[in-house]
């Protein structure tokens, strides 16, 4: 049967204290929606994204996905049935979630379709370990679900229910907009709730049922603190899959992954180390402490950091190594080459072998525009280096220590660009405070 | 009615195994002491601290508040009555609190005194998950308490009761001098035990009773474990509040923040980033990972890290950058201004949208005095530039990547200071790696 | 009586998938058969290796105890007999451990000797909180133990014992091996199992006793999850004695310490530090954030950090401060010499008082050797200098900012190398971008 999931992404987020709509803000590097929309692509055929007005960025991040705009906040209910411009009919199965319940995964969402019986509507519940103020999902004599009572609405007995609602639902297409429309809005905050559709469709005469997930996978971000909780639970899954991998997480606890990190088999990572998103770490490379690494790859056996950082763009060959406080930004360092310390490698190619002293600067920006530096294999670069940019030193070229390149080194050449010592015996630092001693004089 | 606390700073903290007075070791960037004094601050009129012989540093830490010196340690009753010289017959309510159970909140203090018959004797009291060696506090018939064991004094059924001293107590200081003067010393230990005040009320024809706070806030700091577990403790505090005020911390554990740091309003702050004292992030800034800023200010919408560091007197203007391995101190970098890469601005000024480049160092010592550097609106300083201080680069000008920089460039001039280079074929790294082959001579 | 260990070290660790011998992985800086070899070290007279064929890597870490080769992986207790080669006959206790059950104390495995009847074989065994599928020791009659019961083959009476077999035994050397040759492999594995030593020692007329241990110090290493709980458990041993040792570790979950790190009185370690293997620190010594530490000594009153990177032989004098992005290998800091900002100092002597300014780097290698540079006391490098090795900077010599120095700098002599300032008026950046805004043209 084709499925279809509608998304509730129009909340503004008001105890987020935030400017950026609550959807939007990040968990392990990309914007919860995309964590729901990921999980929506395994489990249905079709989404579409209910956003408030002016959401344009949250549009963007829901595409290729259609987006619906809910002009008025009046609820959940309300917000789901402005779907119906692209879903109403639907012949098959539809879901209704919640983009700020992020953590619900592909397998809960196939068994709210599957444990749906045929006409019936289909409710996650939960049974947190502290029920607190949850809406309680109280039980049918047919085995299924009566009805949502809020917890303020709520008898002492009902309060007992340890069954919370967990506020996703599913229904056929056919049924779910008919019974969106019949959702009134006669309660104190005068809205139109999504829960109302048990009673609807029990009212219908048709089955509602629960299906239960864990309170982990069901929470919701409503907070910063909350926030921060949804990434640790997303951080803790990503560790353990890199675990299993065959990676070696030396203090995972201390490690940040991104959704999308790709970590090979034999992989070591040092504590403190981040990974932005887009990130591949081939098979026995190692990742050394306090290192950066977004949007690159690092062959395998290479050896990065500690304080190294790669920007987008940056692939790092086989066996060759990036050392301490080095960047490098959209540049290749080519098999078995080394940049060991203290250097900056922007749009450049460094070949085989190469080895980049300490201090090497590539000059890339004259202030309008990015300029290509080019290594040849086997070059050697001597520290304090600055290059600046377009230009090529070739293969097996030395640069001395402390130049300034500016034009081509050939292939096997040594370019010097540097000023010529002069020593001038007795001016040194015992003389200048000698001197500021005898005479109080200030240079 | 006025109020006093007298704070026990005199200890040695033996179990520190420490050369520093107890009260000097630091709770999230400032001494404990200044913690308690913070939080005596909101609920007391007036603060005396009693100090050891030789004390000064903590002296000074307590200062503008009076210290007293408790020339022998006979007990906490003698530590407290040295504060007679200050306080005796003060009429009003006076506190005495430890520095060594620095985390009691404001709001506990005012219960305190608020709880206190008039005319008795307020303590301090907790119900520990694990009472263990506490002294227990024992109940009285009129609902108040009537006295205090020590666990090793205590009888089964006593050692049976859960509530526990916690130490602070509470009185009218035309009481408490009285009271602290009929303490005796007849114990195993020789000392005078403030804790011997429940009783001496009590036989004044006084009440007594307990307020009871919780464990958490009561805790005491005997060991560098305890330490840490305090500065864990305010940490969480911290990091709460941040995230209630509307700042986004990623992994909020791994990040350090002091007792005074401000984050505006959707600041967000990465990994594993170190906040010192005196820092002021404005709403919408954002500092990377690895970032480890004091004493500084960073305004809206700027950029900072990874990998940044921001001394004492930094401030960088709105949407300002600063990135991997850069350093600030006592150093503005101008509105939209990018320092982006590997480099040192210390006593420096630079203006609007200036363009620092990588490698670029302010060589502001010159062995004896601090010189200043100011880069104009719009400069643009080359890769690898060293910048001689005292040294004026305009706005609008060029600076050469490599440059040393030793004299004014005034505005919109360009200034090379570099060697030329020379290139010479076929000298480069192949060949003197061939050579050497053939001679087995070395270089 | 004279002793010995059997460590059984043999093991691939499919689960761990990886390609390095399990015993290899490291824990706290080095890998875990160092760890257990250091217990047993403690607690044995005697250490004998049980490896792997082709495993050299793992021989080389047991040495100078002798490894035996386990050609077949044919059960613990075939691989326990391997030993019979340098054991067989041995006069004493004779423990066999597992290399991947390394948090096992000196302590305990003396308690397992001291405990064991004469005659008698001894059994450690745990009760984990949960029990799980661990096998069951199960009680004999007199007070000692009858049998160990797999979990797949025990009754619900037995699952219901809570002690478990935690696989280590010891045995006098002369019963041990004669009860080794009498397992048997009939079980559905076809393995020799040493649990069967228990049903063996009895049916020789012997008793058999077991030995408890915590369930923490029992726990097996079989794959990266519970590797990277080993290191956590390690890790807290390991801090926990730092703080007991008078150092303050502000966040000690933030530390990452190894093996044989040693902290003095009164050393301050900020959060985020990373001590490698062979670092000692001095009393008031201070490591501030974000710092990495390998085969190192920093002496008294030292400052380090943040974002310092001390590599193996760096020795940091007394009162010397190494400072943000500074690297320092096989070198030392002279006392009360500062090196504060962006410098590589590698293959270096720096003496008492010198200041390296920001930006400083020992070109220290010609792309075939190391060459050493020597600076001498009271020297002043300025900033952005490069020193080409070999080369000497003098007592008291000042070498300009931006200086590139190739040769010797003479005790209290000056040396400038570095190309001199040309100014060219009207040609900065406005200038520039106005014609390229003119002209339309590339630069």
């Amino acid at each position: 049967m084709p499925s279809a999931a509608i998304l509730l992404a129009a909340g503004l987020g008001t105890r987020m204290r935030s400017r950026l709509p609550k959807a939007l803000h990040p968990l392990a590097g990309r914007p919860m929606l995309s964590h729901l929309i990921a999980a929506c692509e395994d489990a249905f055929d079709h989404i579409v994204v209910v956003v408030g007005p002016g959401m344009h960025a949250l549009e963007e991040v829901a595409a290729p996905y259609p987006s619906v705009v809910q002009e008025e906040r009046l609820g959940t209910a309300h917000a789901a049935l402005q779907a119906a411009t692209v879903l109403d009919g639907f012949e098959g199965d539809v879901a209704v979630l919640y983009a700020d319940n992020p953590l619900i995964t592909a397998d809960t969402m196939r068994r709210l379709r599957e444990e749906r019986p045929e006409g019936a509507l289909a409710l996650l519940a939960m049974r947190p370990a502290d029920p607190a103020r949850y809406g309680r999902v109280l039980p049918h004599a047919d085995g299924g679900i009566s009805r949502i009572v809020e917890w303020k609405d709520a008898t002492e007995a009902e309060r007992a229910e340890g069954l919370c609602n967990a506020g996703v639902v599913c229904a056929d297409g056919r049924d779910l907009f008919r019974w969106l429309r019949q959702v009134g809005n006669s309660n104190a905050a005068g809205e139109y709730y999504l829960g109302d559709l048990v009673e609807i469709s029990r009212a219908d005469g048709r089955r509602a049922v629960s299906v239960e997930a864990s309170e982990a996978e069901c929470r919701g971000i409503n907070s910063r603190a909350e926030l921060a909780e949804a990434e640790a639970a997303v951080q803790t899954r990503l560790r353990r899959a890199a675990l299993e991998n065959g990676a070696t997480l030396i203090r995972p606890e201390s490690v940040t992954l991104s959704y999308d990190t790709v970590l090979g088999q034999d992989v070591t990572v040092g504590p403190d180390v981040v990974f932005g998103p887009g990130v591949t770490v081939e098979d026995e490379a190692e990742i050394q402490a306090f290192s950066h690494l977004e949007g690159c790859t690092v062959r395998r056996g290479a050896t990065i950091g500690p304080f190294a950082r790669l920007r987008p763009g940056a692939v790092i060959e086989p066996r060759a190594h990036v050392g301490n406080f080095v960047e490098l930004k959209n540049a290749v360092l080519g098999e078995g080459a080394k940049a060991g310390h203290l250097s900056y490698l922007g749009d450049a190619t460094v070949g085989a072998g190469a080895n980049i002293g300490a201090g090497t600067i590539t000059a890339n920006y004259d202030g309008r525009n990015k300029h290509r530096t080019e290594i040849g294999a086997g070059a050697f670069i001597g520290s304090g280096t600055v290059m600046v940019a377009p230009v090529r030193v070739g293969a097996g070229a030395l640069v001395a220590g402390g130049s300034t390149v500016t034009s081509e080194v050939p292939d096997d050449a040594l370019a010097i660009a540097r000023g010529r010592q002069e020593t001038k015996p007795g001016r040194g630092m015992r003389s200048r405070a000698q001197a500021k001693g005898q005479t109080g004089g200030k240079r």
